[in-house]
């Protein structure tokens, strides 16, 4: 038998003293915990992805010490960890470091690496080109790092039917569908390599992506055995009973594959562990949990105790404020209310009754007196001029110049509570509500927003969001009875057109064969395109879907095609 | 005798219809001065780098049709055009198309991807694998497409000993220091391969990049014989005299090489074209005529006639105004000065002079009452708290809601007006002096600011620019007697740290090594580090040096490592 520890924990980038003291102790409880073998996440030295940090030798060189730093630690216990190496080149390997009796014993290098969607991997790595076997004790363990394994000619293929295990070493964004995606590939590999596969994955938030921990073990059946708890730091225990198969002991080596034998007796785990497994939650659960998460790691590893929101009494703000009371403590959350005379009585009553039900500290400024000021300080130029979307603008902007200045002054992080509908059309103002320095919502579209807002209203007892911010219908209350419908058709269908193009990436065409109307196609799509300078001067967002505003998604700003 | 004609285009992203417009002028151009071949630059179909773009399906099935039009009109001339390709992959190829006879003869495609930098080819292409020879009229012609030709053991390593002409399909960005670089591998290439260079680069700007063409044909004695305009539109006509080596004939094919062979007869070129060189012209002039093509291009190819620029009788803004001026005309650019109680009568007088001898319009808002207002409505939250860069920003901020609701009413791009010295500090204020659509100073740093404005000044008879914006400390008038040395070390200094430190990544000691004050070198290096959240936010802007702010330099914001 041998008891086998999967670390999930939370690396921060650049943090390299840290990171090794999380390491450092999951050790040590591994350790305490009977285990002989501890895995880390990929890159966990480091956090993920440090992109062009790494060009940096003095940060390239720090790593190297803490790895011989970790090596240390390795006394009774085998160690593989997620790091970086040098790699001769000008470009680091991402490895994963055996060590064992205070040793480095080798390094398996990442061979595939991924360079769509948010990955750059091909730009800040060298590929490795070997695969590596760990024999443990007379088992052999075949290594890789999170997208080896993704492909089904990854370098385990050179190992088929060489292993007894198999060891996956990941930082894997977290989207609403990875998890499912995940475990079938998992399962996949599992059936196809008859070895069990012990996968540690990274949790927490870093800029736009999260990692959602869950660990598992997958049996060579393709069952889950044991899975590590969801946005939290684990040490997952797994007692594996598989002996050493006669082949793996008589085999002898193959060319072009690494070998690390690893023979040392170590202490046998105690009483047979018990077998964990995360609960299941709900879809809408584990997106509010993920934005939890983003807003909290997204404050703590920029040094930010409290954040700021501009409450406007609509639902975007109410929700953001929700989560962030959830992530950090209400004592934390500072509300800030900007009523103008285009405010709707309603929306204040509600900003107010939201405000007190949180039990956040609430600070009200009025917008009236200073954007009088701006329009009669700009009538000499705009003189009879009809007002126009300028004017709804300056009252946005106005609202930033306040937000800010509240955030310069007391160190607050604002939180900017834009959806993903309004970010996709552009439907928001630059410099006035994207204000901020993490916008929550980004990924988040407006039918969903309130999904999340009715979901979150329902756990508790007593609803804390008021039912009119339900029930009023979306304004930006910029102008006399202005509705976002007035601009945007209607959020159900606007936002399964956006699903089509933006995460799908269909034509109009193709969008409007599947019975949606010519115009309304045409038109978003024309929104969606003629904004992208907005959303490149917007602040990071929570990353959930396949596409997010971001690095996942880049388009040039002078862009004539209108397709 | 073959005459070749290299057509150096402005190319949009994404205009497939003008792109179309400019080839097809070219190629009957090229044939009305009786040219045999005419040859484009890398993706002139499509512009580059349209991104993303060439993951929609429709845009690349766009760009097939395209490609059969350019084909259409290769009667009587050959035809080689940089575009894109599907492969049967999801990535297209980026390719060489050759056209003859109202027909596709044949393709070469990109072998080598760059990724660094500003590219990030590997995400967007599929790397080709073949190299091509095309036969013309007997003649051996290797193609290669940019990066191709930058690499020892590139495609045409395979084709050693085999070629009389070597074509380069280029799109280029501009640095300051790419033309001599680029000069000295062609060179290199050329007395390797023994083989003539016909290298055809795109002009103009595309968002952050810019191209320069200087189109080049480099014989194979490595010496320049023929240069095209610097960052002009221009058709270079050359008159090959080689005649086909015995063994261009007699070989017989080699395997793992396409061939394309074209013996049509065409019509042979009048009287010899006059060899054309391009002007040598200063590094300054160099750097100034980028600016004015990268506004000008920025701005025609987003749509605005118009651009307004924040006057605060500084020297950025100053000279943003004067590139302003001579990219779009006087008439077309709008100066707004906004004085606040803290602007010196020096500074007030001089954006007055410097706006009167541009005969641009000015506009003057003060904003002395809308912050008074600010302050008012501020002061129960801030109570009697001392003063600080809070209210510094207010004021900043205010300026950037003055310009972009001006920006609104009147659809005039905003031109920001930071350096790089400040950019790279974070010296500026967030949705304040950094609020605009392009930042045309952002790659240069306050030194060569200066420099670039004496060497504006000095061009004319009278100069524009008032002595006293030279004289007078740098200073960002939020506070009284505020000087930017209060906060920031001296600009010679500073960007000669700043210069070691992001363009040639050097690590804090080694730059204390070379002799600078340790305590200021780990000041500056805190500036940069903790600032990046601000530069995530910030408008494009030129890059004109080897390690801009942008695609090219790609830091996490969450980054807790100091180095």
């Amino acid at each position: 038998m041998i008891r086998i520890a999967l670390a999930q924990i939370n690396s921060c980038v650049g943090d390299l003293k840290n990171n090794y003291y999380r390491i450092a102790r999951s050790i040590a409880l591994a350790k305490s915990r009977g285990a002989q073998l501890v895995i880390f996440p990929e890159m966990a030295t480091t956090g993920y992805p440090p992109e062009d940090l790494l060009f940096k030798k003095h940060f390239t060189d720090e790593v190297s010490e803490i790895n011989k730093k970790i090596a240390h630690l390795s006394n009774g216990i085998c160690v593989i960890v997620g790091t970086i190496e040098m790699s001769g080149h000008q470009k680091p390997f991402d490895s994963a470091l055996i060590c064992a009796n205070k040793k480095i014993l080798g390094a398996y290098h990442k061979v595939c690496l991924p360079n769509y969607g948010v990955f750059d991997e091909k730009r800040h790595f060298t590929a490795g080109t070997t695969p590596l076997v760990l024999v443990l004790n007379g088992l052999s363990i075949g290594l890789t790092i999170c997208e080896d394994i993704w492909h089904d000619d990854g370098p385990l293929n050179r190992l088929l039917d060489k292993l007894s295990l198999i060891i996956n070493l990941s930082s894997s964004p977290y989207t609403t569908t990875k998890y499912k995606e995940r475990l079938r590939i998992l399962k996949k590999r599992a059936l196809k390599y008859k070895a069990d596969i012990f996968y540690v994955n990274m949790i927490g938030g870093q800029d736009e992506l999260l990692f959602d921990g869950r660990s598992q073990v997958i049996t060579k059946q393709g069952k889950v055995a044991a899975e590590a708890a969801f946005f939290e730091e684990d040490l997952l225990l797994y007692d594996c009973l598989m002996k050493p198969r006669k082949k793996d002991s008589k085999r002898s080596k193959q060319p072009k594959i690494k070998y690390v034998i690893l023979n040392t007796v170590m202490a046998p785990g105690s009483k047979p562990v018990r077998k964990q497994k995360a609960k299941k939650i709900p879809l809408i659960e584990e997106i509010y949990t993920a934005l939890k998460i983003g807003v909290h790691d997204y404050a703590s590893k920029n040094s930010f105790q409290k954040v700021l929101i501009g409450l406007s009494g609509g639902i975007d703000s109410a929700l953001t404020a929700l989560v962030a009371c959830d992530a950090l403590g209400r004592e934390n959350v500072v509300c800030v209310t900007m009523p103008s005379k285009y405010s709707s009585k309603g929306t204040k009553k509600d900003a107010k009754i939201l405000a007190n039900r949180l039990g956040a500290r609430v600070i009200e400024i009025p917008i009236q007196n200073i954007f009088h000021k701006f329009i009669v300080d700009l009538s000499p130029v705009f003189k009879n001029m009809p007002s126009d979307s300028t004017e709804e603008n300056i009252q946005a902007r106005i609202r930033g110049v306040l937000l800010m200045a509240l955030s310069n002054k007391f160190g607050w992080l604002v939180l900017s509570t834009g959806n993903k509908s309004e970010t996709s059309c552009g439907y928001s103002t630059l410099y006035g509500d994207m204000a901020g320095g993490l916008n929550v919502l980004k990924d988040i579209y407006k039918t969903t927003v309130y999904d999340l807002a009715r979901w979150r209203n329902e756990r508790d007892k007593k609803p804390l969001i008021p039912g009119g911010i339900f029930k009023r219908m979306p304004s930006a209350e910029l102008r006399p009875n202005q509705k976002d419908q007035d601009t945007l058709p209607a959020y159900p269908l606007l936002d399964k057109i956006l699903k089509w193009y933006i995460e799908e990436k269909l034509s109009g065409a193709k969008i409007i064969k599947k019975g949606f109307d010519r115009t309304v196609v045409n038109r978003v799509i024309h929104m969606v395109e003629t904004s992208e300078h907005k959303r490149r001067q917007a602040p990071p967002g929570i990353k959930i879907t396949n596409v997010a505003f971001g690095r996942d998604r880049r388009f040039p700003i002078t862009n004539r095609y209108r397709g």
